[in-house]
Order: structure tokens, then sequence, then C-alpha cells
């Protein structure tokens, strides 16, 4: 628990408050040209994350400062067109809030889970909240009078780590946020890769073992189901009866530490199934950092150890990337969504650099 | 055998021969710019492809036409340093014939084998011709007196691919050569994608079946150990014993052709591994198209389909690529290394685009 990255992960992960991180310099995509320091632009960006239960908002500035934090329920029981309307009155209301304390914003940033084609600006699916080919980009323009940039949730928060967090100074970075399930989003040169259909480094998703359980993508033994949140503790409940089940994955980890021989076991082939598919990841993306985020990645060096013993046991020719814990805990998709509404000032207004 | 990417393909790989590709223009990274053409710059690069049993070199004119094509043996049993001669030998040769042809060459490209470090020039490993540490860039610009630009065998072929070939007009190209063994490369916006140790996409040795053969790259169960030309003959001839045994790969895709069990079987096994592992990399990747080449994509529909087979029944979320067969051949090795020269005058002289 002395671990440095742990503290600064339990420090991002506490309840909302001003977070200011300290010395962050935004980059451009590559290394060593910064927007922000002295000379730099002033204002800010507003950057959301829009997730199925909270609707979460930052102003970013020009140096990757956040300014001002706050939240909206998302509302997704209430259809999508009440999504909608919820995630632009509160980017409004943001906005004016934001003005009324002298804040220049200058665009907005918007990272939304589900399936994002970032060069048409639309969300072409969403199963948590039901949108379908919505062109978010046009909608929040519109309504906010603002340059709008669209980007996915994963990628965007991996944006952010690989340019102001764990992944910084390093042109590859693999980012696997592990909560319910397990995410992936590739960071080339400070800039996201989304593939040729938005589903590139759906690391939750290689198949693991063949004959493994039913996931809900269709295929049968995803990694997710081995290693993601919801599967940790529904494996561990299967093995344990009914007699003291766990609500989460959190308590299978506090019960593996305490020596439960079922959580070791659960909780060793959830690292072992993790550590197989990302030597695969590894052997084909060759990252320099992969930056382990998510609340699993909260259990510190009882996931990170494991995972890295099994790497090294595994690999051969392959050179094994810096193995870091997240820094910017659940607020790097909305600081990310920040940084792409930079990307788009520096690429259609010319920002200073 | 009437299908036009068997043709091309089958084009290509004849014998060396002064070869002029019909209408290719050599773009530039990314969609829609070009070097050659009317206005065009003019002259060519000299490109260089070694392997471990002949150096091939080309000269590449801007528009990615291919005006002169030679080669001379490797030497690799002489030694590295042998070596090292025969390559600037016959650079410094072809040079001087190209000239006296009345040939402007304005800068030379070398793709090696091996593990090749592309930002610092040098051949950090290569098995077959024991050279480690080699700074081949400096030292054949020293020699030649020319612009060098140094890149990987395998990606070269596939950035030739990608800009000119079977994987053009694509941003993100996934080319899996299929030879003695099953190499890989990922071109991003029409540049190669070297990764973080120059060890990316090494899409024969993801680990396929975890209690599998020993592979020699220290991994057992390697896709190469099941799918690669050298795997398939010799898991071949392990069921046929001793009787009639084939001396390579190509003879059990003809004796699968012909109905031969043990052959059906082994090639099945060989597609249906390729289909497990090329999923995964699509999982990760999601390229827009899968380029297959080396010697038994010759096999064409007979690898084809069974691997688009494999790949739809196992697919879920994802979204394919597209399957094609390579184009250049064994050319483009060579062609990809002109075109690294030409990116390099790009870069240095700003070449008229």
């Amino acid at each position: 628990m002395t671990d440095p990255d742990r503290s600064a992960h339990q420090q991002a992960g506490a309840a909302d408050a001003v977070l200011t991180l300290p010395g962050t310099i935004l980059t451009t995509p590559g290394p060593g040209r910064a927007y922000g320091g002295p000379g730099g632009p002033g204002g800010c960006t507003l950057g959301l994350d829009i997730g199925g239960t909270f609707v979460k908002s930052a102003l970013v500035a020009a140096d990757g400062t956040v300014r001002h934090e706050s939240r909206c329920p998302t509302r997704s029981a209430d259809g999508p067109d009440a999504v909608l309307r919820a995630v632009l009155d509160h980017a409004a209301e943001t906005l004016a809030v934001a003005r009324d304390a002298g804040e220049d914003v200058r665009a907005v940033g918007i990272a939304s889970c589900g399936l994002v084609d970032e060069d048409a600006g639309t969300v072409v699916f969403s199963a948590s909240i039901q949108w379908r080919d919505l062109p978010l980009r046009r909608l929040a323009a519109e309504r906010l009078g603002l340059p709008v940039a669209l980007g996915h949730d994963v990628r965007s928060g991996g944006l952010a780590e690989a340019r102001l967090g764990a992944g910084r100074g390093h042109r590859v970075v693999l980012f696997v946020p592990v909560g319910t399930g397990v995410g992936g989003a590739l960071l080339l040169d400070g800039k996201p890769f989304p593939g040729s259909h938005w589903r590139s480094a759906e690391v939750g998703h290689v198949v693991t073992r063949p004959d493994g359980d039913a996931c809900p993508c269709g295929q049968r033994g995803c990694l997710d189901t081995i290693a993601g949140g919801v599967a940790v503790a529904r494996r561990y409940n299967q093995r344990c009866g009914t007699l003291s089940p766990v609500s989460g994955a959190e308590e299978v980890a506090r019960r593996a530490a305490a020596g439960d021989p079922a959580a070791v076991q659960v909780w060793e082939e959830a690292a072992d199934a993790m550590a197989q598919t990302l030597l695969a990841a590894v052997t084909l993306f060759d990252p320099a950092v992969l930056v382990l985020g998510g609340g699993l990645s909260q259990a510190g060096e009882q996931l990170r150890a494991p995972l890295r013993r099994g790497l090294e046991q595994r690999a051969a020719f392959q050179a094994l990337p810096e193995i870091v814990f997240a820094r910017l805990g659940e607020r790097a998709g909305r600081i990310g969504a920040g940084l792409l509404a930079w990307d788009l000032l520096h690429a259609r207004e010319g920002v200073r650099t």
C-alpha cells in the first residue's frame, strides 16, 4: 500500500472534488509539443463523459489542469431521447455556470459509451442508452454554439492517461480498464486508435478459453467471462454456493487476500487469463506501457504481481511493457474528452503551440 | 483459378523480369495525396530487400512504377561481414548501372529481415544473417553517397501492398504473409506500425494452442507451429509416416485438393488455427482489409474459403475485414523499400506533391 502508483490512483478515485493535476502539460500528438505552459492558449474546454449512470463533466485548461467538475444522472431508464436532453441540458447549464465564473470555454468534447464513429461524429450504437446512429456532434454543436469533438469513453480515458497520466511520454500505450468488464484502448503517439469500424483493442473479447462460458457478446470464453468484475464475482459464487455469496469482485479480492481458497483460485484464474490474453495483445501491439485502470485495478499488486508473473512466464521474444496503474481514475474519460476538444481547436483554429 | 486476385498474384510471382505496375500511383501517408502522376517528381529510388538467400533490388519511380530489377546472393554462409559487403557492393553496382542507363537515383531504401529499429537505422538482430546492432543506414549512406531509409522486410512488403497493391485505399491494413512461417505487419494510414520494440503484429507467434508443439521462438503452440509452411509439411509427414512424405506445404495443399484425407485434415487444422488467431487480431486491430501473401497464399480459395468460413463462424460483434490476396508477390519487399526512400525524400527534402 506504499506503492506510489496506487496512492495516485486512490487519490484520483476519491469523490468528486476539484482536481488539479500538478505539473501536467497537455502535449499535442507526438512528443515535445505543448498547448499549455507559459505562452500557451488561455481559456478551457468542457469535457463530458456519458456513461450509463452519470454524465460527468470537467473544465479542462490547455495545460491539462481541471478547474471545475460536476455531474448529473444519465436517465437511461427514461429512453434515448431523455438521455440526449439530459446530456445537452447538463452541458448548457455547465457552460452557463462556467461563464458566470469568468471562464472562457472555447470548445466541447464528448466521450460516449457504445460504438462511436469519431470521423462522422455519431454514436453508432449504445446498448446501455439505446442510441442508434445519433449525430451527437452536430446536435451538441447546434445547442451549445461551440465547436464539438466526439470520442469514445474508453479511448478518451486512454487518451488522458497517455498524455497526462500513467502512459505519459510513451508512443504506444495499451490502456486496459478492468471494471465490470475488461475494456481496452490503443493510443498511438498520443492519439486514440479507433480501428476501421470503431471496434479496436477489444481486449475483453479476445477468446481466451474456446470451450469457456457464453459471453453476452455472442462468443464463448472471452477474457471478460473470466476476468471481468461481474465474471469474477459470479465464478466465486458458483464455487461457494449460497452460504456466503459476494456482491462484487472487490469482495473476492478481499477474501483472496485473507486466504479464502476459492477466492484465491478464482482470482488466480482471472489473472492467468489476463496474462494469456495480454501476451497476445503484446505480441500484436508491442506497447511500451500497459496502463491498468478501472475499479479492479484498485487491487493494486494483488492484480499486477500475478499478471506480471504470468506474462514473464509465458513471454519469449516479446519485449514486455511496463505495467502501471492509471492515475486519473474515473476522471480520465471527461479529461480525455476535454483534450479531444483542444485537439479540435488545434486542428481547426490553430491555437498557439 | 479465374479469381482476378489470384491471377495478379501469380503474375507478380513470376521470375525476375521488369515489372510495370499499370496505373499505380504512389500516395503519401494518408489518402488522396500523390508524389507521382503529372507534375510529380522525376527520378527514382533504389529499393533493396535483404533476405537470407538473396538481396533483391528495384528502381522505383515516384508513381510506383518499377523500372529495373536485379539480385545477388546474400552469402549468409560467409558470415555477417561478407553479407554486409555483398549488400553494399550490389547496391553500388546497381546504382552505377542505373546511372549509366540515364536514371536519376535520388535515395536508397533498404528492407532487412530480423529486428529492425527504423528510427535508429540499425538492424538490432537477424538470426539468418547474424547481424547484431548493425548501423546499416549510416554504413549504406557513407558507401553510396545518397540518403538512405531503413525498414523491416515484412513491414516494407506490407507498405507496398497497402499503397500500391491489395490494401490500397484502406487506412488500416493487416498484411499476413504465409510462407515457411506466418508473418504479419500492420499498416496505418499507409505507414508501417513497428510497435515500441520493432516486434508488432507477430501474428505467427500468437499462442493458438497452449498445449501445442514447441516453437523455435520459445513458446508453445504458436500459430506458426500449425499453419506455417514448415509446420504444415511436418504435421502431414508425422501423420502419414515415411511412405510418401511431402517436401513442402504446397504438396500438402495439392494432396488435400486431390482428396487425401490426412492432407485435408492437416490443411483444415491450419486454416482453423489461422481463423482463430486472425479473429483475435481482428478484435484488437479492427483492420479494414486482411492481405494474405507469401507462398501458401498461392493456394488461393483453398486457403481463403476455409479461413473466411472460420472467421464468420466465430465472429460476433467484430466487423470482419475483406480478405484479399497480395498483388505484388515477392516483389513487395523491394518496392516497399523504394517507397520508404521516397518517404524520406518527402520528409527531408520536400519533393513536389
